[in-house]
């Protein structure tokens, strides 16, 4: 017997990371400098805080954290987290704790996705959920942004073109706060304009929040949930999944969601038949976090320590790219994205670069199956030093010059 | 808009769990005695040692540990697991790091399951993993089992007939050890008949292995993981899953699968696609605690914790049940069942003995659909104390007798 003929279908199909690949293929360059990760800068991780915190959490609660918990979520740390989101209004029932951004994703997907149902995602998006939309049978078709995020226009075309196509669109999902990979924010004008499409369309949002608290400058945007809550009185259009991975490290798992009601309630039902409970000392470290009121300088220090490192990149970028290389300007999150002439192939840059050490994520990992595009690159900023944004950016710039 | 005609399929059918619901109308009524549980006592969880082996992991480790993981699992803790298991066989691309038992079941199915195909459970069986497995689309078919477990004849000719039906059978899953809900082992000579008639059909095995480190008498038998590699040589027919649930918390929410490592492969692509990764710091705490040496002497407190429970239950039934109702005499685990005639239905008696202040899981629950026995029901000994158990078996002695 071969196990291959055993696999289901979706398995059988199924697209592992690309982008883990490439890295492993940099692993062992001595000295390369890497745009490629992903990754918040361990130094930003409140190390001793969380070890004191852990072992206070767990000597004063340890009948109960270690015990099965709530499927729905530790209801300490909803309370504390209502308090943070500083949101009375909100109930328990409409929060949902979940093991990072991406399990709770995988929630909203089965919620709502059979397969061959539609879901609209920015294009370019973030591949780990891209693959996940597809693992699970999804049709995943983007549309296109500018410095502003999604362009609606384009949005509305596509909507009306699928459903001529008798597509069944269930979601559209978007990043829309200093997105992977562009670093794009939203506009306040275009999330109005994206509730108000998605309402009259019956379309639901899936906002992915993991980056919103990294604001190095500008006015904080409110979220897509909030406008929808608060200037629509809609409550089930859009649903928000926030992290604390890029503020108290990814390691510990915790996300949470809000959502009307009764998509928490199915979320949670998946979640009992998928993990249980999330890991209920975690989550209580986190709620202990908050209500100790560490969380709100934390954030400030961590917007304090990345700041410098987007200026660092915006300045090397202006230094050393040659004038027919474009790049957004961000102003928060980990990301930024390089947009190059047509003619050059970001996936061959990306093998010539390696023998330069330096390597990024070329544009054509972020696109859904048939969309790839390939003229474009993500650099992340949150892991190189100041030293190696220079001279990382130095040897990018003269590749790109040799390929104009 | 209706949110529910938005649902997927596969949501819009699910069934929730039947048990938290039964357990949840239960809360509130005062002095109740309670053997529906399934949870492990809090009295043998190591609060102590978690809370300072929490500290120290995080200081030692913080940098690490808070960042992203891998996909498969912390290369420390394999390493501490392979060293607890004994076998230096085992290869790190073997085994699987999970967010508890349940959640590596879930990748099982995912990786193997098309909707329509067929799982073999024993009759009855762990609830939780019946309903992820109707969620998946699988249908379940139940086999009988006497005091050796699973029977065999039964399951052959199961297959049989399932094979003459067209169905496509893609796994059997048993919980050999101690087994939810009934207490019973399946024998060494049944393991391997077991694993034959498997690999004569080309049909997989689950061991769930959650119970059996929980062992109070009698001699311990080798997995069937270990048969199948020790005696038939064969690598891929079983999968294994083992949880630190029942013996540092479920809070954890720390597992391990052995399998081959073309399926640990295929899993470790849905568990990226599902959790990115386990929680790390509870990873490396546990790694810790066994490189530490202090998981064997444990296992030997929480053996001889839990002994004199099962021996105060069986003595209970021995004093307090008519001579009509039979019960299973486990040498482990949490719960034993009970037997009655077949006019007796479960489920109007759990209604009943709700005003005895006394409960207990209706054996219905323990079914997939379809398959529901309603004369039997299980009890947890875990999680009563020995006043409850005497005071709580009379009381259920005292209506089963009215109703006979």
């Amino acid at each position: 017997m071969e196990l291959k003929d055993l696999y289901s279908n979706s398995t059988s199909t199924m697209k592992s990371s690309l982008i883990r690949e490439l890295v492993s293929s940099t692993k062992g360059i001595p000295n390369l400098i890497s745009f490629a990760g992903g990754f918040p800068s361990p130094k930003t991780f409140p190390v001793d805080d969380l070890a004191n915190l852990f072992k206070e959490v767990i000597i004063e609660n340890g009948l109960d954290i270690l015990q099965y918990g709530a499927s729905e979520g530790d209801i300490q740390l909803k309370k504390a987290l209502k308090h943070w989101e500083d949101n009375s209004e909100l109930s328990d029932n409409e929060m949902l704790i979940v093991t990072g951004s991406t399990n709770g994703i995988y929630y909203f997907v089965k919620t709502f996705i059979n397969p061959g149902d539609v879901i609209i995602c920015e294009g370019p998006s973030f591949l780990g959920s891209l693959v996940a939309f597809e693992a699970c049978g999804a049709e995943v078709v983007p549309v296109n942004m500018d410095e502003d995020g999604l362009i609606i226009e384009e949005l509305e075309n596509t909507i009306i073109r699928l459903k001529n196509e008798k597509k069944n669109i269930k979601f559209i999902y978007t990043i829309p706060d200093f997105q992977n990979p562009t670093g794009v924010t939203l506009s306040y004008s275009r999330r109005k304009k994206l509730i108000e499409v998605c309402i009259s369309h019956n379309i639901l949002i899936l906002e992915d929040d993991p980056y919103g608290l990294l604001r190095y400058k500008g006015e904080t945007i409110a979220s897509l949930f909030d406008i929808s809550r608060n200037e629509y009185q809609n409550k089930y259009i859009v649903t928000c999944v926030k992290s604390f991975s890029k503020i108290l490290g990814p390691g510990l798992r915790i996300a949470y969601m809000m959502a009307h009601e009764e998509i928490i309630n199915k979320m949670s039902s998946w979640l009992q038949k998928v993990i249980v409970s999330p890991d209920c000392v975690a989550e209580r470290a986190v709620a202990y976090y908050i209500n100790e009121g560490k969380l709100e300088n934390h954030v400030k220090d961590i917007q304090e320590f990345y700041k410098p490192y987007l200026e660092s990149m915006l300045i090397a970028l202006e230094k050393y790219m040659p004038k027919e290389i474009r790049w957004t300007k961000p102003e928060g999150g980990i990301f930024l994205w390089l947009d190059c002439p047509e003619h050059i192939n970001t996936d061959d840059l990306f093998e010539v670069s390696k023998n330069e050490k330096v390597t990024f994520i070329p544009g054509s990992k972020f696109y859904p199956s048939n969309y790839e595009k390939f003229n474009s690159l993500r650099l992340n900023f949150s892991f190189p030093s100041h030293e190696q944004i220079d001279e990382g950016i130095k040897r990018l710039g003269l590749l790109l010059s040799k390929q104009l």
